[in-house]
């Protein structure tokens, strides 16, 4: 019987579903990351679901179970790359998956060029950060710079980077899929409350179940591999012209309302995708 | 004839040597990357030299040329990973390359618990960062408690990971080495100074040459291979035991020191190399 | 009958004390600041009571209600004074009141200085914080250097100055006392947990009551005074051959666990002296 | 003959001219604060001119000078409550000097509130902060939610304090006074560059001679009582319909800009003017 660990920094829902689902097929650790260190290159896992809420002891942890062999969903470079935004559209566009038209900044004269070429309204983000912390619109050329000097204060390089993209008015709905090992799993639709164009569920986003149609699955699929992902959520936009457009990958995905909305438990459907790779 | 951009915020000698070199290849453009954006999946260059100092002003650039197809030095993935000295670990582990013995702790706990498994004195490391900057030496669980604890304070959720690694008393010496597309170019000692324990030259330390021996270059060309370099310096102590160990890996690396030393020049090797990479 | 708002960011046990306590006098408004802006020189109330955690919104609170002429307790020349334990110890040597051998380090070689003309170990604080928090002790120049070193990574430029102090062995215990309106309430005395140094209820300290002697009496009520404090905490040691010495005064004081061990309530001694003061 | 220490962390030219004016009528000793240590209560000068251009160096400085019983300038009172435009504010408002219409708000919702009863746009300030930075101008709500959202990602409580005040068409101009010892020296006025409302030299304004009215010199040497400050400058708008507004006070003035269009030396007059007030 595989050995599994499953690696937080805090227990929510879904690494409780994660621990009843993969404990079906194989001896589970839970192992929390803030008092247990990990040794590089040594340690006695089949397998690893990286599970923390913070990205970077999320990418930590799986680097260091990948030093020794160990299998981990995900991988650091998914991690890494998913995490961050703007890793994310580069390895999306180089492999012709259709994104928001979508610049780096990385300074202030940087940012007004970027809106320039793009023309006003322009959606400010940074490359990490979730719930819609650090996205800002800007409306004209003197919002821009007020918004981005105003980031060239915050402490951390990673969040004084800009990606400079084109507004897109999706009617303030977002579609979230979830791909593991391959094959979609389905999908949600979350709409914004009035008055809130971010459809963050953490701003009050509702959620509704939405069926895929071929053009959605196979977009979520190659986005997945696009960043090797084995086990990814997936933010689509509808456009009306250009039609889907991936928005974000999350390589660690939260599920709660996507199982609530569809019934159907990724837990389960990853275990046994774990299982499966481990045969090989 | 090809086209290449050097990317830089800040134009230091290495950038002027890499202005000449390439230039009598290939026609040259000098990108500061503070004032001009880059449309991600979209750029006409055959070829860019990656340098700014921040990491991710580097990695950001890289991913954005990437995207539209152009043939980068360094890949984004060499730069994150190469940047960041716990996710370089983990690759030259994962690729049987000896390092320094090196847990990874995400917070106060988890230091001490992998100190108690190393045994004291013990590194405490940042995984990003440079010229010895958040380095420190702890020779007791109650001066690491204290470091540790220092650094939870830290803003940025990357600097507040450690690596906490065995104390290696190499003379307070190390061994810089630069690989071009595959090849050592070749390798300079730098000594500490008297009284410092870090042998960065940014604290004093000098420069000597340092003739490989065939070891060191299968290490090299491994660990180079292992991050996906394709213009990498790499940093090695010497053990009396266990020989060399890899300890950093720089993807954007200075060579103005190596080239005093040694009278080679790294630039115009990577000029040779860009050129035949392009006509494949 | 007076108004007296009393001004919040978290509502404790002790703000509810005090809502119970002033309610018996007055007209008491419960003002939330994170919601509520403050127009400076314009307010109706007759006294205020500042409770924010945060201590700029306590002082920027005060002094946006003295701007109106409002009665505040404490002032926010208190509360930052009080707030700033390098300010604290300022005002108190200048008051002649016996303090810790104290010295201000605005860097690390200002830092070294200092611990050599104090002698090892010396403790390092930084002037605002609360809990513990960034209060280090260093055995040797080595880790005091590496102390001070990172303590210049943290992005405040407040918290990078630095408090260097001999170091006390005060049996790890220190005595609190609480003066309202120039009259000493009574005092606790904390002792810290066994192998824990630092007296902080929050680090597991427990409580008992203390008998103030007159020196004791005359030491807090012109420590008071120093700071123009009107309700205030005091923080004393003890030292074998000096006696007491005051260690840290509190403008925004906690009174949880003074109330419990004493049976004495400063929430209603404090709304007597609030009603006694309005009618002057 | 008296001794003086002009305490430094950057030696300007206002440095200079400190030195060679003071060391006409005293002993003078350049203390350089980054390396030297200061001990709480023991220091062995008559008067102390406080120059670290950072603020908390300053007021510490001056703060331990004090506690010996140090004539300093300025006091560490007058620095931190110019140094903090929130508190200089209510000083000012205090004292019956007009300021520009201001509220104190401690986070969004606050801010949103202020401006409602304000009207747009608003101008938002950090408390601390020097040369215009952390100072925007928000025309709607939706540019101040985000402007105030992406200003509770700022490390320090301070920095996210805000200040929301009118915007005041002042012709982009503002005058700059210099007060010592309670006389009024004269005043310049900064013309800020086309296109750029903030009149700040950092910013490329302009300087010329201002001749002040009685009314002018009235509130300057009011407002520089109002933070007993015996070497401030003071910035001043001009309202159409109220006339003079205080908007700054500095307790650290720069004044080289000052000295080149007046030809006034502000070194020699404080010079005087504390040889007088040593004599008392």
């Amino acid at each position: 019987m595989p050995t599994a660990a499953i690696v937080v920094d805090v227990v929510r829902l879904e690494e409780q579903m994660l621990l009843k689902a993969l404990g079906e097929y194989m001896n589970v650790n839970m192992v929390n990351v803030r008092s247990r260190a990990l040794e590089i290159g040594i340690d006695g896992f089949d397998a690893a679901v990286i599970r923390p809420i913070s990205m970077y002891r999320a990418a930590y942890t799986a680097a260091s179970f990948e030093a020794a062999g160990v299998f981990t969903v995900n991988s650091s470079q998914t991690i890494m790359t998913a995490g961050d935004k703007l890793l994310a559209y580069t390895q999306l566009a180089a492999a012709r998956i259709p994104i928001p038209r979508s610049f780096y900044a990385a300074d202030v004269d940087a940012a007004l060029e970027a809106a320039s070429r793009l023309g006003y309204p322009v959606v400010v983000k940074a490359p990490v950060g979730s719930w819609g912390r650090l996205v800002s619109r800007a409306d004209t050329p003197e919002e821009l710079e007020q918004l981005a000097r105003m980031r060239q204060e915050l402490p951390c390089s990673q969040t004084r980077s800009m990606i400079i993209q084109e507004y897109l008015d999706s009617g303030s709905s977002d579609i979230r899929c979830i791909v593991v090992a391959g094959t979609l799993l389905g999908c949600i639709k979350r709409v914004a409350q009035n008055g809130e164009w971010r459809s963050n569920v953490a701003l009050g986003a509702r959620t509704e179940v939405y069926k895929p149609d071929p053009v959605l699955e196979d977009i979520t699929v190659r986005a997945a591999a696009a960043v090797k992902g084995f086990f990814v959520s997936i933010d689509v936009f509808e456009d009306d012209e250009r039609g889907y457009l991936v928005n974000e990958v999350n390589g660690v995905p939260e599920f709660k309302g996507f199982y609530r909305a569809t019934g159907i438990n990724p837990a389960r459907r990853l275990a046994e995708a774990i299982l499966e790779e481990l045969k090989h």
